[in-house]
């Protein structure tokens, strides 16, 4: 299997520059005084769409072939990746066409809708989506960019990361959510290519822990109808981000529901920012083994930042 | 009656520097693009406490004497001006006494107490308020630092501005909340002498519009129990910054509960940052008067960050 390098990812990351933002990193004084250590946030709730996936949906459209364009691209997801699809996808006049369940929360709905996309609704079902996606690019030829089961994908999220080192070349740690594994594949990746002392540690909720059990057996094993709060890390990896995670990150650490809720309290409360659960993991890691990060300068990926504020955890 | 000058601000930035944070500016291109002209935000939910109160607090406990110092500070508030003068007394270890009714929420009794400040509780009406702050001055010769009453209050408010307007010196419109008047009164002195062609705008809730009806009129008129959304700008203009907002602001501009917490909802969407309602009336000023900012490079200060997450207006 093809695994992504460096090299790959600092292409994408010349290639998807024009349009993403370059997010800052943040730090809070009081946040070290109560983890004891010194962290840094890089802030991809600030990102396009509101999160880290629009890197890699805008460098898999910029990777397609003029043929591939003129027929257009496909996913299926409630989430993040179809907003981020749907910009990338509209940005470079190629057209998107999700299919989401019936079932998803409106404001998905809309945001998909908002940047042109076509919406094919099915029923809540991995197999429901999945068959939709097959009738419509039989139909349409259209290509499928998957969340992160693509090499494309995996290197534009891998383009945070070649940021924040830019940004704090001393990081002495790196923590990234763990759902699908791409953004932990593309961090792992740039990270030890460029220093590999630097540790990576992926961070998944315990109620959804199938990369720390995969990572740990060494055997794939997917999560069945996993419940968390972490409602983007719901997924499991896929044979090319397990393929990576398994080289290249050092650890998966897993968190409690209640550390997630938490700490995405702390960061609101303390730092003023908005993230949604999913990117508080990084945290948690910190909150539940303060042993190894105790003086230790630790960069923290947040995810995302879009919330359905009529239904806060706290 | 003695009305701060630039002078005065610029010596109060030099004075707090070291103890404030240089908030940053943000902008957003999807709130440009809904509102049709160019908006910048300077950040103040990012200051310390969550606010700008604490620039003016930390101003007026530097320009204590010696002597003053060794009795203390004191003031009667529930909201943020009391965690800030809290800080900014701890900071230079000074004594702080606060008084607070005790019907006050309980997270900002505990910010205070956090701070390590003396709360002494009391009925809430401005009588008792007032009464109980006279009683401890009596007894302990503390210093009251009025939450914006005060000259050196002002002198730290304005410092906001001057740290704007040092990264975006072509602003062409100022905009900041108006309460008690100690953020505009700031703003106005720092605009208006270093660019008097910039307009500055004071934005004030409709429903407690005690600023307004006094700028209009020309006589200084309180509010009586106003009620609104905003609720870090319930209280007054004084003497002191009514004479400032007389002679230095442009207009004053009211705005509705519907459009303030309309706009609130967008910063929290669209930026993925934390304010309170008191800082959305600066938008919804853009909001309800497009005609005025249409293509105008517009300045907005975001007054504070400081919510209850358990009572979300939206």
């Amino acid at each position: 299997m093809l695994l992504p390098q460096l090299a790959d990812i600092k292409a994408a990351h010349r290639r998807i520059k024009p349009f993403i933002h370059r997010t800052p990193v943040l730090n809070s004084s009081q946040l070290d005084r109560i983890f004891d250590c010194s962290l840094f946030f890089k802030c991809e709730n600030f990102q396009r769409v509101g999160a880290f996936k629009f890197r890699g949906a805008e460098n898999a459209v910029l990777s397609l072939s003029p043929e591939e364009k003129r027929k257009g691209v496909i996913t299926h997801s409630s989430g993040n990746h179809a907003a981020a699809l749907a910009l990338a996808a509209a940005l470079n006049e190629v057209k998107a066409m999700i299919v989401m369940p019936e079932t998803a929360p409106k404001v998905k709905k809309n945001a998909v809708k908002g940047y042109g996309a076509d919406i094919t609704y099915c029923k809540p079902t991995l197999e429901a989506r999945e068959d939709t996606v097959k009738v419509i690019m039989e139909d349409t030829g259209a290509t499928l960019i998957h969340p992160y089961d693509n090499f494309n994908v995996i290197c534009g999220q891998g383009t945070a990361v070649l940021e924040f080192l830019e940004d704090h070349k001393d990081l002495e740690v790196i923590i990234a959510p763990v759902g699908g594994g791409g953004l932990l594949s593309g961090t792992a990746t740039t990270v030890k290519e460029i220093n590999n002392r630097i540790m990576v540690i992926g961070a998944e909720p315990v109620n959804a822990n199938d990369a720390w059990k995969s990572f740990t057996t060494g055997i794939l094993t997917p999560s069945v109808n996993p419940v968390t709060v972490a409602d983007g890390l719901l997924t499991s990896l896929s044979k090319l981000t397990f393929s990576v995670i398994k080289k290249r990150a050092d650890q998966i650490i897993t968190v409690s529901e209640e550390s997630i809720i938490e700490c995405m309290l702390l960061i609101w409360e303390r730092m003023k920012i908005i993230v949604e659960p999913s990117s508080a993991t990084v945290l948690a890691v910190v909150k539940e083994n303060p042993g190894i990060f105790k003086g230790k300068k630790t960069g923290l990926i947040l995810s995302g930042g879009n919330v359905d504020f009529r239904k806060l955890p706290f």
